[in-house]
Parts: structure tokens; sequence; C-alpha cells
């Protein structure tokens, strides 16, 4: 089952795939950036991060998507270029017969990382850890799409029921995890 | 010259196409509400939407599109679906080669009225009023889009309107090519 998460944004959008190949067992697939300038058209930046989206979704056999859920309390002004890159992406998705699942950044934080509060360094530590990868990914934005991803690997009920009593550990922390998040 | 006006939602959007004949000389051409259920899914709501965007500038070879500026200070869920409709919006455009004009509500009221406080009923009386219908469109979201449209049309500098048919003719030709190519 292969996973496209998500990171939205008008300037910097990250998409990365992952592919879940047994219970919690997740690999990298493709991890990308795709990013517009701030001085174009508004409709040559969403038209853009739609081309990226659409190509992802076509490049790797997609099977499910998630999405970070915008919030409105941060700034206005990127707020809705966000909510617009999010409104391509569900069209996308739909138009290929997908749904999309929607985590809020402390839920995608909890589950890779255990807490809701992670910060950056710590989200993209993980994903490193969990992908089996020498390094980080950068930017954010990559990590960041890579732990969206992640998060509905595991959290996405396509998930097979973990069967090993570590594993049932892990998926109460998380859930403890989630609660105080 | 035909406009195409967006009053963008995702439970009710807004499709109102205006001809703009000569100065300040605006006719109905087409005039819509394309509406989703808040029960469906996200994705399906803002395919259909979109779907109806497409249709639109496909079936009345639209020139130019406008559509009312998202504003983040009301309810935030709301918010959210619009500025993703207006997402779907720039990039059914963007893919045509038209660029998306944004205005405000005040700005619409302003310009169809006279003052940018007029309340909605206002608003669709001077609508009827302007394109010579017997009655107000309705819903509002009807005239709203109707108004987005005047609005650009009287306001929207692009309107150096070719004078001649056969220039008209050509500038559509171009934009077909444009379309297939």
């Amino acid at each position: 089952m292969r996973i496209l998460g998500v990171d939205p944004g008008l300037t910097r959008c990250g998409l990365g795939v992952v592919s879940l190949t047994g219970a919690r067992t997740v690999s990298l697939v493709d991890v990308s950036v795709a990013r517009t300038s701030p001085h174009a058209e508004p409709g040559e930046r969403i038209a853009a991060i739609a081309t990226a989206v659409e190509d992802a979704l076509d490049a790797h056999a997609i099977d499910a998507v998630a999405i970070e859920r915008v919030f409105a309390q941060h700034n206005v002004r990127t707020v809705m270029g966000t909510a617009q890159v999010s409104g391509v992406v569900l069209l996308a998705a739909a138009r290929r017969s997908l749904t999309v699942a929607t985590y809020t950044p402390s839920e995608v934080k909890a589950a890779v990382s255990g807490h809701g509060r992670a910060d950056k360094a710590q989200v993209a530590y993980m994903v490193a850890k969990i992908l089996g990868l020498a390094e980080a990914p950068k930017p954010a934005d990559a990590a960041d799409a890579l732990a969206i991803a992640i998060t509905h690997a595991w959290r996405g009920g396509a998930a097979p029921t973990p069967s090993t009593s570590a594993q049932q550990a892990w998926l109460r922390a998380e859930r403890a995890a989630r609660r105080r998040g």
C-alpha cells in the first residue's frame, strides 16, 4: 500500500511517498518539495503545485493520500494559500477515486515521535529512524510530508492490527500521546 | 468580452456569466449555483464544484474570471472550504491561460450599488437593474456571482474589448487553440 503525504503550502509543498509493507513496516518510496515563487501569479503557483501532486499520484500508483489539516489561527495570507493548495490536492485525489485523510500537526507529531509537541528536528529524526535513512530528510517540508504519510500508514484504518506485545505497547503509548496532544 | 464571476463556497457556489459589449454595457449570459451536500466527502464536494466551474469556463468561452476574496475573520470551517474552492477556481482558470481577479465584498458592493455597505437585497436589486432583468436573481449566491462579474467588467482594466467581430473571432480561436494545445 502506497501513501502520499502532503505538507501543503504555496511556496513549498512537501510530497512524501511511503510504502506500507507489513504491520508498521514502512519504507521510503519518494520525497520531493514543489516550490513556487511568491512573485508568480497565484493561478500559476496553484497550477504548478497541482501538477506536482498529480505527477506524484500517477508516478507512484498511490493508494491513499494524507494531508496536514490547515488551521486559521496563523498568518491569514499563508493560511489562505495553504487551504487553496489543500483544495487542489482534494480535487486531484477525488478525480482518481482516492480519499484524503487529514491529521492535525499534533496528531502527526504524536504518531511519529510519541508526543504531540515534538519539535521539527525531533520529527525529522524519527522519520529518518522509522524509514531507515542515514540522515533526516531536508528541508523540513520533506520530513513533514513523510511524517504525515507515516501517520496515515499507522493510523489509517487500512493498517493491519499489530500482533506483537511491543507493537501494542507502542500503540498504547501513541494513543496516550494523542489524548495529551 | 465574457466574464465569469464566482461567489466561492462549498455548499453553494454562485457562477455568473456576463458579457461586456461596450463601455459599461453588460448583459446576462448565464447564472447558476453549484451545490454540494455537507454530508458528502470533502473531495467529492470539491470535485463537483470544480466540474461546474470548468463547465462554465468552457461552455461560455470565458475571457476573464473574477472571484470574491476570502477573509479569515468569519467562521473558520466555512472559510477553509471557501479557500479550497478558490484554489480549484484558480487552477481551472490557470489551465485555460486565464487570470483570476479578486475583489473584496465591499469593492463589489461599491461597484454595483455605489456604496460599500449595501445589503444583499440592494446588491441583488442593482444587479437586476444593471442587467435589465425583470427580477433580482435568486438565491443570493447567484446575484453575488453576477455582481462580481459586473465589478470586473467595470473595473477590470483588462477591458480593451476588440472592436470588430473579426478581432473577437480571432481571439476566441486563439484561446480555443491554446486550450486544445
